[in-house]
Formats: structure tokens, C-alpha cells, sequence
């Protein structure tokens, strides 16, 4: 494959120049229109059959090689945050609010790069490469679910995909077998008690109090209710209650996050919490209401794909870079294509500190060093054409 | 009066020269048998109109004035304690484990000799003397509440008792209007959760952290449900669970007391305490059980009489030295005759270091200055009096 | 004194006439201006020796009586609170935002005929009046303090003040020996963890779970530490902390009140109260900032002085009209007059469901029947010449 | 090696009877006296070099073969349990109270006619095999720390062990790289507060109270200071404190265990439990005892040997029966050889719920399927060859 890499380094200056142009322009997810107008006639230019609007804002790619064989999906997401930016880049977004502070300017930098290297070469390929080009990854429910919907998967038989990733150093690639990313849940209580006046507690019914009993409770959710051998996480984020300092509160607004990684735990937790609050709130005379939305799955890699993943990189990168990594914590739209079909997501170190692309993910002075997107083309293209040559 | 207390005051020796015989030979609560025959007989020997096994072991004397009138009860306890006694005193108990350790002794002494002046001038008293030995005042359900059902408050029209009390100084007298001792109750609960490895939270129900949680969500009921102007104390006096260090607990087991002045207070503690266990143990996943004695009520004194009985014991004794008390969290059966009849129950104090007299009642070097019984003795033969001649 | 009497019902017209008129324009706490003003005029107009600007604000006049005797100071204060007036009364306040709905105005009306009535009868008088008309009652620290330090209370024997009390139905007069009103104190909890991301609690200090903690601990205070048969309250009134769903907070901010009547008990709770939140913040890894503001110190009446107003009221008044009351967990700070001097405060019944007079103190709808005026101004007077007299 | 595992599937009977031998007579741990004889006895009779007392009771062989090679340890523990025996078995233990319970015996079994085979086909062997056999792994410190104090690790390259498992199904074989089983410790905390009458708490540090805010507030130590990607569990497995209903409890016994399997884990779990402890103590006034006890470590199995061994047992055995297992909570002082050495720490299937096999360890009526010897056998003597082969 020596031939596509180095093609691919010789486009890295195109890599770089697309990356920085939607950089500038970034769009909320959901609010996606001119990214993937230029992703589609980017690629048309390329010749690919593309369809627009899969699934709402959704592009997808087709590259069809001149031999028979499997069908390899990559995918990259497009959608901005809702972040000022503060980095003083020279490209950095000309629209106030909004900042591509995540990488996905440069996934899909890197994708459109590797389609035209594959489209260069398609009469060596063995079967498809699907190119999905997903809108609205940022803000649940997100798009992949609807792309899937609308058939961006159809005869599909694998599929990969990437994060470009500050806390890995620029080099290195974190891969692992089973669930990689968390889902991500979010949970709002709201204990209704009865105010009244400080100095008559007995009149009332302390919402404060019922709150606090609440939250210290709900700790032995994971403390005792969780199986030690899996990961939770119950955290009570905010706790909002009461007015002035002699009056007490009527109601209490709790609002958190859980974390799990397999659905069992986390329909325990969710019916684990639910039995506690209303444990706790009925035994000092409160009534609770309980929201519990579910955000994305947990991402759980397959552990073929995972294997022949690490092998492949480990082949065309240094063996001691590819490192099996510890599951993240945040949550990943990626999760639902790998409900439909076995496939794996990686990480693609690109901390460095040097440039100073060691701010986290999501902060207004985030920048990733932009070299990665070149090991990142390198190791999406290598995995789906190992993977049709098997 | 002052032929009355004079003759008291000759026949203090034999009071002293009583107590020390009974202190020599107490007698359980419910057990009693010699105490009661040495009081009827001491009576009969009055010529006192004698009730034996009045309630089961009570003594009721009637001591009839020749002139028409009212009818006036006096009370005294006769029972000891499970107290091995540790005095030292020449008439220590000669019973091993048997200790008058609360002046029961004295009390009984003193109504005794009292019996012996009234006698002496029932020519000028106005109405009927009543003298109440009641039995088994220390252990619940108490004698009081089957003597009264017995018939010995039959046509009483007030009745007045005390208590030898080491917390007051000798000389001084304690009164008030109201609750002066509190209902003393006793509850047990039992958590039901599921033992099993300490290594394997998820697969019990931790017996340790739901019978934790219950003991600190109860302190709500005081600091958040009893209105702060009165008073109540919920205790968890014991708290046992589990076995070795490695085996999760099946089973929690506390047991406490309940103090209150108020039916109403004692009531809405029950509620509010079932209320709490069962919210946390369910909210936990563990079941209870919750088991309430009630004990003693509260002493309610009746406000006329005892503003009657005040005035009575300023003008034959120092205004300054009857005193309006806090009441006592203790609980005593007097309680029930005052639900009955009106009166008032007033503390005669009997403390003295300089004696030895300053260990607290139920400790087993418990004694009492010998004095406070004739101080005792003048003010219930003149609260009797006063309130037969008002 | 049916003389005074009959005049003070006389001049009921006109103690209602100055009441509406002072509804009509009423003034906050510290800003006090023309009713000051409109007193001191009245008073002087009546040839009372009047000063102005009394520790601020304050108004305060002298009646001395022809023959000589003891000085009775009668306090009235003539503060409004911000709130908007909802009553639909025709002589409702003409300020928006500003109400008279706590009864001052009725206060001054009654103390400004009291005076009239008093200046007619001076021949008669034994000793002095001080009239002290009081600003800045509602709001902390007050106007009480300013002008005691001024020399309002120099030379006065004993002090008397009276609330006219919604609580209480019209005709009937509530007293207490000992506290009768709550010192009414302020806290604030500032907890300070450590934020981070909703899915790594380990790397933060969660504020909203050492708040929790905080919360449910403090309860002991009340439940433990404080003797029960004293009345302490511990409201923790407000929780604020986080925002986020996901975000771990940073710190957690409490707010509340404490009510105690006894000086030894507040000074008790202040202190276990840091005890507490020191131990649990520190123990969970946060640090904590604790501010307690005493509010005005309970109002302890004189037990000499109660006893004579209630002998006076009941002598005047219906006896079964003139109650013992629990104390109100309220605060005023009448109670500074009574650290300097003593005397008694009382509430005059001055509810009256037939004319809305049944809404709380502070309500935009309060109102109180008119007709309890004229029986304050009798208290007060015949208080005042009762004490000269005796 | 057909060989080999004919001639072990041979002696296989007589694996079987050494079992029930050293079932009939069991010998708790640190009180081996007649099991080491045997063994080294057993040994010595098969030409093997012995040393006897190894650490205290440890009996270690060796087997040298006529090749030179590399030095490979097998181990296994003789020690038993204080149970008293109810699996009504014709071969159950013949000593009051104490029973293998735990299938040591097996062990001692299997691996001694792994030695006659060893021994028998020596003149193949290309190095050296060191039979481990040691005493007291039941009871902290246990026999293998001591044991190799004393040296019978010297020159060993590598480890293999392997406990019979009831919770795997006969035929299963379960491997896991890194760590297996986790360190188990013991921690007791006492509350010293101060005990007192259940009517004045007040006067009292309430140990009841305190001990259940520590229970509840230790529960944030799991929830919210370790890592969610970690496990650790903190077990308060029994609460003692308290004695009458009505006395307010002294002191209160916290006994428990923690389960980890890193040392920064265990390390974060023991600092953080005392910041807690302390700072809920003192927040209430008591002090505290805390004694933490490390058991074991982590048995934390070798990368590179535990899937050498994987690979042996799949190639062996069928693939499917050979599976990566979760980590199991308990304890094993095998922990030690593996922090000196390489190897692998496995868990040979031998529950069977036909013949009674299926009740947990430790467990009055626990036996195992004895046809796991023979598996074991093979696993460890090719996972010895393949080993030296390599």
C-alpha cells in the first residue's frame, strides 16, 4: 500500500487547507448546510456517486472498486459546538458562538482526502468503500441514527471510524475490544415538598433536607447496587432549592449525568435510583417527579474487527504506539452503527503540547496538532482495504 | 397545722427507723410480698381501714375525718430494682441484686408516719384521707394502671404524690404545671436485608448501610417534623448487625427509646418514624419491621392544683426554695391517676454531697438525705389539708 | 382611671384617623423621613417635650407628670416593609412597593393618642412617660440599638411595648414570662470542592455531595446537641450548586436560619454547627467558608413586670380573655430595650376574619381590626400608671 | 506429550485416593504437621529432592531434568479450613471442626502424580521443575511470602498455579492476564463517643449516630473518589454499639473489608477512608480507632505467560472451554510468587451439580468433581514443558 500512503502524504497539504477552511465556517449540529454541500460537491468533483440529505443532513459517499467483494463503511462526523472560540488561529471561526472545539473539521478533512486517493486507485479495490459523512454528532439524539434509518448502512459489512484525540499524544493510537465509549445518560429529580416559614420546619415539608437525603442516598447506588467489576457513574451535577434565607424550600431541582457501559447496568441504575428517590422522598412526606433520558449507547467495538484493527496498525505504524486503551467516559453516536454491524472505533492521538493542542476537547482554546489527520487517513484506508483483501 | 408538723417532726426517728427496715429488704417490681404486708399491718395498727392485693399487690388505707368533706389521695411506691447495691450503708440491702435505689423506701416511710399524724387528728379533718402504697412503679406496665381499675380512686376528689429527688438540693421543692416527666417508650426495628459475600455488594442487601441510613434520615423526625417548641427525643440506643468482616450483613437491629410530653407529640413521632424506616428500607430494597411500646404517658400536672400546691408549700416553707421546674425527661406511672383525677406530683428534693447523697437514682451507690422525708411528709398532709378546708 | 379610659374611647376616631393616614404613606426601614416628622409635630403640638433624630431616626417624647415618681417608657415603631399592597382598602398605600403589613402604623396611632390622653391627665401623674417612637423594626440591625446608645432608655424604671397579633382573634391579650419572641439569626455555607466532568468524580471534589452531607449532618444539631427540652431551629433554607447536567460543582452555596430562645443554646448550635460542616467538608475533601450573623436576640420578658401586665389586663379586661402564650419564633428587637431595663412585651389580639383580618403579618393582603388599638392603648396606659401608682 | 497424559489419565485412581486421603485429615493453616510429612515422604519415595520446612512447613521438590533448560515452579497450597464437615461423604474429614473445604487437597493430589509423571520422563525434561507445595494460604500472612523468604523461588523463571473452581462447570478452564483475584483486607474503625442517659442526648456523643454517618458517608469513597473505570468495594460488614433501650451508646464497631485490585486503588481507598472517618467523627464530636490490615495483594498474572498458557489449554483441551474470566473478588497469597516471577494463575472448572459439586467454597457441604484433577494435571505439566520447549 505503499503507493496510497504516499499519495496520501503528498495531499496532506490539502488535508490541512480543507480542515482549515471548515474550520472557519462551523455549523451547529442540526443546523448543518453549506459543510455538506461542499462535502457532497467535493466528492462529486471527485466523481463519487453521492447521495445529499440521507437521513436530514447526511452525505454518503459510494466508491465502488473494479473487483468484487465486501463493503467497508468509514465515517466522519461534521457538526460544530456552541463555543466561542479563543485560540487566536489564523483560520479560526469567523461566526461568533460557534467553534469546531471537538476535531471534526478534521475528520472529515481526512475522509475526503482518503476518498480521493481511493478514487485514484478503485481499480484495485475489492468491493466498496461507503463514505458517510454524518451531520449533528454533538447533540443527541443525533444524526447517525436517522442516517442509519435512511439506509446509509445497506450492505454495508464493516465499518470504521476515528477521533482525533488530545489526551494521546500525536503518534500514538488507542484501540480497544468491547465498549470503548460510555453511554452518556441525563437524569433530572424534582422533590416537591412543602415551604414554609425557617421557623417552622414541622409545618412543612423541607425540600431542602428531602434533596439532600436523596443525593447522599443515591450513592449507594454505585457503592452497593453496581457490580464491582463494572463501571457506573451517578453524578448529581447540579442541586437547585429555596429562596430566601427564613423561608424553606417548597422544591428541590436535581439534575445529573450517569455513565455505564452496558445496558444492564444501566437499567439497574435507572430502577435503582428510581426505588431510592422514592424511598427517600416518601418517607419525609415529599412526592418526586423523575425524568431519565437516555442519551447514546455505550460504543461497543467488535472484537474481530478490534483485532485486525490493532494488527493493521501495528503493522504500518510502530507496534509500540498502538496501545490498548482504558474505555472514555463521554458518549459517541459512532455506538449505533455498531448495533447494525460489527466494525470498531479508534483514537487517534494528537496531543502536543508544542503547539499547544493539549487544551481538552470542548474548551475554547482547543486546537489539535494537524499531522494527525495524516495517520488517521493512513489507518482508515489500510483497515478497509485489509479488511477487503482478507 | 403546727401540732401536725410538730408531731411530725417527734416522729421523724421512726420514719428514719421504716426506710432503713425497708431499704434492708427491698422487693422486685411485681414480686413484692413482705413490703406490702409490713405496710398493711403498720396501717391496721393505726387503726387504719385497710384494702390488701388492691390491684394485685397494692395497699389502700382510708383514714376518715369526723367532719363531712372532700377526698384527698396520697401515693407512694413501695418496689426496688435488679441494682446490686454498692452503698456501704450499715442498712444496705441484705438481697443479693435487690437494691431501693430510686427512695422508693422513703416515700413509703414517709406516707407511713404521715398515716399515723392524720390519724391521730382525723377529729378535725374535713372529708377522707386516701392512702395509695402502690406496687411495681419501676417496671411497666406499672402497678398504678391496675390498682386504679381496681377501685382504689373511688370517690377521690385530688391527688397529690412526690418523688425524693437528688437533683434538687435537700429543702428545695420542685414544682410544675403541666408536663413535669415525660412518656418514655421503647421501639425496635428490625431491617431485613440479603447477607452474602463482602466482595459482592450488588448481590445483597446491606443490612449496615440500610440500617445507617434509617439511623440518620430518623434524626428528621426531631430536627425537622416535631414542632421546636416542645419536645421530644428519638434515640437509637443500639445498633447490631453482622459477624465477620468479610460477610455482608443479613439483618440490622436497633433498638431505642422515645421521649415525649405531648400525646399528640408521641403520637406523630410513631407515625413519622414508620414513615422514615419504611421510605429508606424500601428505597433500598430492604424490608422492616417496627415494633412501638408505648411506656408510661407523660405526667400531666393539673394547672389549679398546682398552683394550689405551690401556694401551700411557700407559705410552710421558704418562698425562695419552691421553685418552678424543667420537666424530667423520666417517665413514672403517677401518670395514670392523673388521668383520672386531678392533682399534682411535686419533687421534694433530697440531694447532698456532703452525705454522699449526690449519686443519681437506678446508680448503685444511690442514697438520699433522710431529711427530705420529713419535708415531704409536712407538704403532703398540709397540700391534703389546705385543699380540704379551701 | 374609667376617665382616661373614656376618653381614649373618645378618641378612637381619631387613633384610626392617624392609622389610615400613616397606611396611606408609608416608609421603609432607614428610610423613615416624614413620618418622624408628622410624630414630632403631633407630639409637640400636644405640648409633649419631644426629640428628633433619636439615634438616627428615632422620635422620642417626655410627659412629665406633676407629682414625682418612677419613669415607664412606652415604645411604638413606625417602619413599613417592600411590599406591594394588595388589600383594595381605600386608604391603601399610595407608594408603590411600600406597605405598612405588619401593624405599625396601628402601633403609633395608639401610642400618639396614648400620649394625648396622658399630656391631659399630666396633674395626675406620678413620675415620667417616655414616649419612644422607634424606627427601623424590620430590618436588622435596626433602629432599637441606635437609640438606646442615643439615651432613649436614660432614666426609665421599666419599659412596655405591645404587637398588635393577627394570630390572636380580637379581645384577647397574650403574655409570657421569660422569652417570648426567637433570636432569629442567618447563615451561610459556602462549600468548596473541586469541579470537573460529570464522568470522572474521581478527579473532583463534588460539591453538591459535601453539601448533601452537610445538610443531612447538621441535623444532629438539633436532634443531639441541643437539650431537648430547650427549642432550637437549624434551616438550611436554600441549596445552590452547579449547572451543567454533566458538569461536576464546584462549590455548593447554603443558606439559612437558626432560632433559639437562650443565648447559651444559639451560641451551642453556632458551634457545633462549624464543628460539623468543618468535619464533614474536610473529611470529603472540600473546604468550606461558614458566615453566622446574629439577628436580634430573643425578647426575655421580665418575669416581676409580666406578672404585673397580666394582673392589669386581667383586671381590666375579661380574665379569661388575657392568655399565657407559647413564644413566637419571630424576632424583634424590642429585645434590646429589655437587656437594658426591664419589662414586658405582649401581643394584642387583632384578628377578625369577618373584616379579612385573618391574613399573616407581611402579606400584601394584611390587614388587623382597627377596634384593637383602642384595647393596646388601655394596656398601655394602665400599665404605665399602674406601675407609677404601685 | 500423549504420553505423559496417558500415563496421568493412568495414575489417575491414584490422584483420587492421595484426594481422600488428605481429605479424611485435614490440618489447619500454620498446624500442618502430618500433610507435609506425606507429601515430602511421597516425594522422597519417587526419588525426588526434597526439602522439608520451607518458610516454617513448606515442602519443596526438585526435578532436574537430563536436558539443560529453564526452571519452571508449579504450586500448590495443603492447607484447610476451621468447618466442620456436613457433606456426608465416606471419605469426610475425620477432625472435629475442620474440613478442606476448599480443595487443597486437590491440589496436593494433583500435583504430587504430576511429579511421579514429571519424575518418570525426566531424561525429555529440558530443565528444572520446582514443586511448590505450601501451607497456610487460608490465613493472612499465609505460608507463600515465607516460603519464598526462604528461597523457593531461587532460579526460578517462571510460575503456574491453578485453584479448583466450582463456579466454572467441569471441563472449563479459566485464564485472565493481569489481575485475577483481588487484595482483600480487613479494617476496623471504633467510635468513641460518650455514652449517657437516652432522654439527655445532649449531654452525650451519641456513638450510634456518629457510627452511622461514617457507614453512610463512607459509601462516597466507591461512588465518588475512585476511579469508575476501577473496582474497589468498601464493605462495612458489621456495626456494633449499644447496649439498654434507654442508654445512648459509647462507642460503636465498625468491622469491615475492602477489595481492590491495584495497589493505587487500595492505597486512594485507605487514605480517603480515614479523611472520612475522621472528619464525620470529629464533625460530631467523637474520636475514632482506625486499623486497616492488608490481606493478600492483587494476584496479578503475567501478560506474556497467561496467554502462552492460553494457548497451551486451547491446544490441549477444546478451544471453547478455555475462556477469559472476570476477575474473582477473593484473595490468594499465590500473589506473592507473582510479584517475584512470571507466570499465570488459572482456575480449573470443577463444579457438577450431578453429584453435589455445585456449592460455593468455604461452604459446610462443599466437594468438587475430582475428574478436575486430571485436567489440572495436564494443564500444568504442559504448560511446564511447552514452557521449557519455547
Amino acid at each position: 500500500m505503499s503507493t496510497l500512503f504516499e499519495r496520501l502524504e503528498e495531499l496532506y497539504p490539502e488535508m490541512v487547507e480543507i480542515r482549515r477552511k471548515l474550520h472557519a465556517e462551523p455549523e451547529l449540529s442540526f443546523h448543518e448546510v453549506k459543510t455538506p454541500a461542499f462535502i457532497a460537491e467535493y466528492l462529486e468533483g471527485l466523481g463519487v456517486e453521492v447521495k445529499r440529505g440521507v437521513g436530514g443532513r447526511g452525505v454518503v459517499g459510494y466508491i465502488k472498486g473494479d473487483l468484487p467483494g465486501k463493503t467497508v463503511a468509514l465515517r466522519a462526523d461534521f457538526d460544530a459546538l456552541p463555543i466561542q472560540e479563543d485560540t487566536g488561529l489564523d483560520f479560526a471561526s469567523t461566526v461568533p458562538g460557534v467553534m469546531h472545539a471537538c476535531g471534526h473539521d478534521g475528520h472529515t478533512a481526512t475522509l475526503l482526502v482518503c476518498a480521493k486517493v481511493l478514487m485514484e486507485n478503485r481499480h484495485q479495490l475489492k468491493g466498496t468503500i461507503v463514505l458517510i459523512h454524518q451531520y449533528a454528532e454533538e447533540l443527541a439524539p443525533g444524526g447517525a441514527i436517522e442516517m442509519i434509518k435512511d439506509g446509509c448502512l445497506d450492505g454495508v459489512d464493516v465499518i470504521y471510524g476515528t477521533h482525533l484525540w488530545n489526551p494521546l499524544p500525536l503518534g500514538e493510537v488507542g484501540y480497544r475490544s468491547g465498549p470503548i465509549m460510555a453511554a452518556a445518560d441525563r437524569f433530572e429529580v424534582t422533590i416537591q415538598g412543602r415551604g414554609g416559614h425557617g421557623a417552622a420546619p414541622h409545618e412543612t415539608v423541607d425540600a431542602v433536607a428531602v434533596g439532600s437525603s436523596v443525593v447522599q442516598n443515591l450513592q449507594h447506588v454505585v457503592s452497593r447496587q453496581v457490580d464491582p467489576l463494572k463501571s457506573a457513574v451517578v453524578t448529581t451535577a447540579s442541586f437547585h432549592a429555596g429562596g430566601p434565607f427564613n423561608v424553606i424550600a417548597d422544591t428541590a431541582q436535581l439534575v445529573g449525568t450517569v455513565r455505564s457501559f452496558e445496558e444492564e447496568v444501566q437499567e439497574l441504575v435507572i430502577t435503582k435510583m428510581e426505588q431510592m428517590i422514592k424511598g427517600v422522598s416518601e418517607g419525609m412526606g415529599a412526592s418526586y417527579d423523575y425524568t431519565y433520558v437516555k442519551g447514546y449507547p455505550a460504543v461497543v467495538n467488535d472484537a474481530v474487527e478490534t483485532e485486525r484493527f490493532a494488527a493493521v496498525a501495528k503493522e504500518i505504524h510502530a507496534e509500540e504506539l498502538v496501545v490498548e486503551i482504558a474505555p472514555v467516559m463521554g458518549g459517541e453516536d459512532f455506538a449505533y452503527y455498531l448495533q447494525e454491524v460489527p466494525g470498531t472505533f479508534f483514537f487517534t492521538g494528537s496531543g502536543n503540547p508544542e503547539i499547544g493542542a493539549d487544551y481538552p476537547h470542548h474548551h475554547p482554546k482547543f486546537t489539535f496538532d494537524e499531522q494527525a489527520m495524516l495517520l488517521a487517513g493512513k489507518l482508515l484506508v489500510q483497515a478497509a482495504i485489509t479488511y477487503q483483501e482478507d
